[in-house]
């Protein structure tokens, strides 16, 4: 096997990502030691009987002592508290990165406990299921995906390398971006979407029981598709809204403006205004055909 | 193999559903003559190469003539005129049916055009990929999918049975429900969610290209399940809007109100409204899974 990445890395919080990435070190860096730090003694004991990991605990900073790679993978919401009680034990020289979806304000709620020498280097593996919890992670989750890196002015290129050729490793294609762009381009690809199918199969859960059931029965006419989206771990979504309020109001308020046109179109019987965007929206479908991301 | 379900079916129109019908007949039905109706020469020339009918036609009229099943399977704004066109030539006996994904309209189309004697039964099979054209059809496209009939009051209840024996040997489950709440149904499970996923798709394309070309690249984080359903046929899916439009404006109606709450509770930083709604959605995937339709 190729060498080593890390001696030591410390993986806080072990949900889908985080306990993928652990599976990925096990089998592609099998000589690192791997401490899984969670908040509930179930996901822990499910980490052991697993063995995901060489050290559980639930304190961050017993986690963090001695790493040099500490992987913040909770939901956003508890990055600042993680990073007021990581800060004093992160070893100099050590690198600090993360897997949210999110990069602003990853960064506004890190750097502000971050001690001098060590490296940050916020990242976003882009990759995940609607699935939740350690046992729902696998290696090959990273195969073929992106991960986006963000490289701040005060960053080490050498630390952005080491952690981009440890997601190379797991099979992942890395790029770099600023965090406003990336928050920007996650907004529609991936925020947007996710927003549009928790809406369409709650409104669909509203409807009278009759009609429910059989929305059920006939859900494979388009609309299981949202509901596979709309199964995505609620906690982790909420705190992706809550931290990209900016960037996901602004793309939704174009949305909005598009649906209504359309509503209007088909109120009016406007025929050659849908034709129009259907086809339009056909060609789009044929880029990511030939971008390889279909 | 089992008996012969038509000496000769008419299919008027041969494109995702007409040729996929053809081929079931095919491997189903050997014994069944198919003759298919198109309006393009080009459309009967692949017809033609790829042997998916006995005869082609482009005259609705000769297609129907002699036909004790007769399928109409085009975009919907056709069928009034091809429903005038093969009036006369009907047989008495003969079953005329229709693949359509809206009924109300389908019956308001055809049915004054009926001659006596000539059996009614509208019907949808729910089923279809993004892709169109008689080159796209495949006979396994109706395996386990649902077929829902729709028996008008003065239908007969053996040409109902019979339509759907045929369906029922091409793998669907068959029901009846009246043309109403058909349409109802379907507004929901698939026209709503096809005019969500056009909007985002069209949204994103009217985005600056640097961004958009990200959106491509990125597109695996959600947004590429839109894009599949936002390249299925254009004219098809402009009829369906335009021939179903107070079912599908009262649930698009619903889900803006749905949209502009989550909306608001994103601006207000509401986590537990969000929280909420999501956890309520995962239910319904874990529904849908239990339903074995997912």
């Amino acid at each position: 096997m190729s060498e080593k990445l890390f001696d030591r890395v410390a993986l806080i919080g072990i949900g889908l990502i985080g306990s993928s990435l652990a599976r990925a070190l096990r089998r592609d860096s099998p000589g690192t030691a791997i401490v899984a730090c969670a908040r509930r003694p179930a996901t822990l004991a499910t980490v052991r009987r697993l063995e995901l990991a060489d050290e559980t605990t639930e304190d961050p900073a017993i986690a963090a002592a001695g790493a040099d790679l500490v992987v913040i993978a909770t939901p956003l919401s508890a990055y600042a508290e993680i990073g007021r009680r990581i800060a004093s034990a992160l070893q100099p020289g050590a690198i600090l990165t993360d897997v949210g979806s999110v990069k602003q304000a990853v960064v506004r709620d890190l750097q502000p406990y971050l001690p001098a020498g060590v490296h940050f280097v916020p990242g976003h593996p882009v990759a995940g299921t609607e699935h939740s919890g350690p046992e729902a992670g696998f290696a090959e989750l990273f195969d073929g995906r992106w991960c986006i890196l963000i490289p701040l002015p005060e960053t080490a290129p050498e630390a952005v390398a080491k952690v981009g050729r440890m997601w190379e490793r797991f099979g992942m294609r890395v790029i770099t971006m600023n965090a406003d762009h990336h928050d920007k381009v996650l907004a529609v690809t991936s925020h947007l979407p996710h927003l549009i199918a928790y809406t369409i199969v709650g409104t669909a859960t509203d409807l009278e029981d009759s009609l429910k059931s059989e929305v059920i029965e006939f859900s494979a006419s388009g609309f299981r598709d949202f509901t596979r989206i709309a199964a995505s771990d609620p906690v982790m979504w909420r705190d992706i809204f809550l931290n990209n309020r900016e960037a996901v109001l602004e793309i939704l308020q174009r949305f909005n403006e598009d649906l209504t046109a359309l509503q209007r179109a088909i109120r009016w019987g406007e025929g050659d205004k849908l034709q129009d965007l259907f086809t339009r929206t056909r060609a789009i479908r044929r880029s990511i055909i030939e971008a390889k991301q279909a």
